[in-house]
């Protein structure tokens, strides 16, 4: 039997089947649960079957846009928005199955999402994502952005990227993909992604205007929103806060508008001497995201691209704005989450969140990073996971992750795979520095282990199993050493561990009433080391 | 001509240059200087020249301790440690050159070290090694750990990696050898390095008894100190904090004992029903290390070894007795810093530092990390950055790096850079958010030379210039992309700093006094793009 298998939670109904990866322990040590983003598994050719589709029908607040099958959108005067039905005191399938997947109350993740201070993305037309919650009172989320560029990359190397992000623990995806076949590199995704796909409409609405941002109008911007919504898109960056008032704040930075979204709607605003189109329709774009129940990702179009530029007037200026925003969406029942920076020395990163909670009424935060510094490409899924750890213990909800090739390529597999990982430490840490419960016990399972010498144990528990096997392997090989009271790094007669477990036998054998004693100060044991 | 090299500034005497790598720019801006730790470059069948010897001798403090050459030891009566000079208002020779490499005020050196808030290690026998400091006002330092176990590696291999280590900018080393063959792999590192070394003199004393604790004593361990002092080991850790009575405390533990040093010295004590030797026989030790101007790195043997143990009795307790010992030592002219754990989650690490400063008089604190999770076996170099970082940030003065291997075996070669790199960033990061002066210019010179998109100049000023440049190549190799307005990650039409470049040149066009216009709110700009 495989030590780590895909096992399921029944809730209130047999179609609700909440995943997790149980680790099967040696001797009598209880399984350990552990969270499952990988979904159950696709054939790129078929996708994955739609797990929500019964939920979404059963409604009846939905209907095929073209008068039959797929595409849906809410029926006329309807919102099928996880945030109305929170509202309206309902308790979705997909909030018991969040519920259950987080192992917290379903009324508080109702609650949470009705306050607006948790969004539940799950579009109408993705009915194969698995609902997760992305809020402060719930565990740390994790995004991987795949995506083309005009210069690399293929649909099925994206589609591959996609199940091997989630496979290491991505919550959601953002598919940033900017070069040709954008519309079908999206379909692949959204078809056989378990998990919430996001996207920039912006770049493809860019393309369709041969490049030009000058170019770019409200309606083809609409037009890209509604095909990305009927295809199933659950979040969408929209830039709405980079205001023309704005864009001289960030001319004088070391490193101006890092943004892609936000220095094309910079451009636009100066070239027409006009203010954001996005933020002049974003009523419109409230009522067409709610008709999907597609989520905002308020763009930080201004964040900072470096540590001279942190927690500058043009990010904060931009940041208060998102907050307006955020209500203005709040009263069309869209859900919203709002993105932030970027680049951040450690001392400033508190700031940012709670300003951003200030501002944004307590809307979930979704970070990029924050990279610490700016001196170590190729290292900054590093420099990043510091700040994403530490913002996510002040309270962001979802960090986006960096991967090793930040500022200087297209992430490949492998980058994928090492920005997932980080992020995933990050993000633990930060559930176990904000007490979430239950957090701790995957540690702690992972350091008795560690302590027994269970070494197979251990390398199952790992967050990647295969290469903490790997590490250990490549100094010693024998399957012997896989029970062995020690490792290569200190040898056998150098384990403080197998030091330990003797002292502790000894205790056990009669020191334990003698604690008291050495406690009140210089006591003595009388049992002589073998 | 190399856009990195190694230049010196010269002091007050011609034999005191200290070395810097310059990074030459490309354009005019100006060059670059960065901390350097890598030494002038050894033959390892010849070692280093010995720097520091005329200022030792100068000193007319030290004579052969076997009446000619070396090694040296203080004259009766004399202490002649940075200590004891800088209690007495003197600037050696050694604090001038800290001075000049930190630049900082060299009194403030002298301040520092007298008040005991920073270490100058530089044992009298290790004349190879270029002076630096260790203090929370000065510049975050790094230490890597290498040495051989009774499993695996060798003497060659070891230096080798000494010089790996410090190539990356490690700024001591640590030789934790345990295996055959200890004293040769000592001379060899220390004979060859241009940092400060480290070791844990109980390793070998515990070799010289067949490994076994009970039958360690005071005067092996004496004999041992004094071989290694006289071999040039510039600080030592010593477990003398490991009480009786504080044993108890750690056997309940989710991981016990996770100090190699700490377990043997707990076995000692519980085995013979006696206080700990290094505690009893303190005085000796001091008056061993003032003769050689070794410093002490106060050992926690009692460390948490995993999140659960974090922040316990067993911890705590040691540590105040490291503070009672501190000031014994101080009271001989003896340098300290204090070692810190281990394994601690995010919000419980500042408590780690306040509560070091506090019992221990504000000696030097050094942690092992900490680790933020136990999860990731494979991954501690990401896992512990975080804390170093965060640690750093709250006053740490040197981080003991943890590399990929950590838990699984001995780090090689690769191993040593991942950590050393990972570390780098940490201690960085840290300068950073403590507004280190000078730290942020290099963030600012690399941010710069990215915006401009000067490839180049930012590889060179890169931690790590060989990966930046191949992670780049990987996807664009062509040489005329190395001044491509782009990279790979999101193609020509979608970089947003080239956007920004253009929208900086129209502002220059014109912009500049539309400015306040636009702060008012609501001002247009009459600048179409092109």
């Amino acid at each position: 039997m495989n030590a780590r298998r895909r096992v399921y939670v029944e809730g209130s109904r047999p179609d609700l089947r909440v995943p997790f990866t149980e680790v099967t322990l040696t001797g009598d040590n209880p399984p350990v649960r552990l969270y499952d983003t990988a979904g159950p598994g696709s054939d790129p050719e078929v996708g994955l079957p739609p797990l929500r589709g019964a939920w979404i029908a059963e409604r009846g607040d939905v209907a095929p846009v073209r008068g039959a099958g797929t595409p849906l959108a809410g029926r006329p005067g309807k919102r099928p928005t996880q945030l109305a039905y929170a509202r309206a005191g309902q308790v979705t399938p997909e909030m018991e199955f969040v519920a259950l997947r987080e192992q917290l109350p379903v009324e508080l993740v109702r609650d949470e999402i009705a306050a607006g201070r948790a969004v539940l993305p799950a579009n109408v037309n993705h009915p194969e994502s698995e609902p997760m919650i992305i809020g402060n009172r719930f565990l740390v989320k994790v995004n991987a952005n795949i995506g083309t560029s005009a210069v690399t990359s293929s649909v099925a190397e994206e589609v591959e990227k996609l199940t091997w992000a989630t496979r290491w623990g991505a919550d959601t995806v953002m598919d940033l993909s900017t070069g040709k076949r954008i519309h079908e590199t999206r379909e692949a995704i959204v078809r056989n992604s378990p998990v919430p796909i996001g996207t920039v409409p912006i770049y493809q609405a860019l393309e369709k205007v041969g490049g030009d941002p000058v170019k770019l109008t409200w309606e083809v911007f609409q037009d890209t929103v509604v095909e990305q919504a009927e295809q199933g898109v659950d979040y969408m960056t929209v830039h709405a806060g980079v205001l023309l008032p704005y864009v001289p704040l960030a001319v004088d930075r070391v490193t101006g508008i890092v943004s892609r979204g936000g220095s094309i709607m910079a451009a636009w605003c100066l070239a027409h001497h006009e203010e954001n189109f996005l933020y002049t329709h974003f009523d419109q774009l409230c009522e067409i995201l709610a008709a999907y129940d597609v989520t905002f990702s308020l763009g930080d179009g201004l964040r900072p691209g470096s540590i001279a530029d942190a927690n500058d007037a043009a990010q904060f200026a931009e940041l208060r704005t998102l907050g307006e925003l955020t209500a203005v969406a709040w009263e069309h029942d869209v859900q919203v989450m709002i993105e932030g920076p970027g680049h951040v020395p450690m001392h400033k990163i508190k700031e940012n969140v709670d300003l951003q909670q200030e501002l944004c009424h307590s809307a979930p935060f979704y970070t990029l990073g924050p990279l610490t510094t700016d001196i170590a490409p190729a290292y900054d899924h590093i420099t990043s996971a510091i700040g994403a750890a530490m913002i996510g213990m002040f309270g962001t909800a979802m960090l986006c992750y960096v991967t090793p090739k930040e500022h200087l390529g297209l992430p490949d597999r492998d980058d994928v795979k090492a920005g997932v990982i980080a992020y995933k430490i990050a993000a633990h840490a930060a559930d176990l520095a904000k007490g979430h419960p239950g957090a701790q016990a995957w540690d702690d399972a992972l350091s008795k282990a560690r302590f027994e010498f269970r070494w197979t144990d251990q390398f199952n528990l790992a967050l990647d199993p295969d290469t903490a096997r790997s590490y250990h392997d490549a100094t010693l090989p024998a399957e012997p050493a896989k029970t062995a009271h020690f490792c290569s790094m200190c040898g056998p007669k150098f384990c403080s561990m197998k030091i330990t477990q003797e002292l502790k036998d000894y205790a056990a054998r009669g020191m334990a009433d003698k604690s008291a004693e050495f406690r009140s100060g210089g006591g003595r044991v009388y049992l002589p080391l073998a």
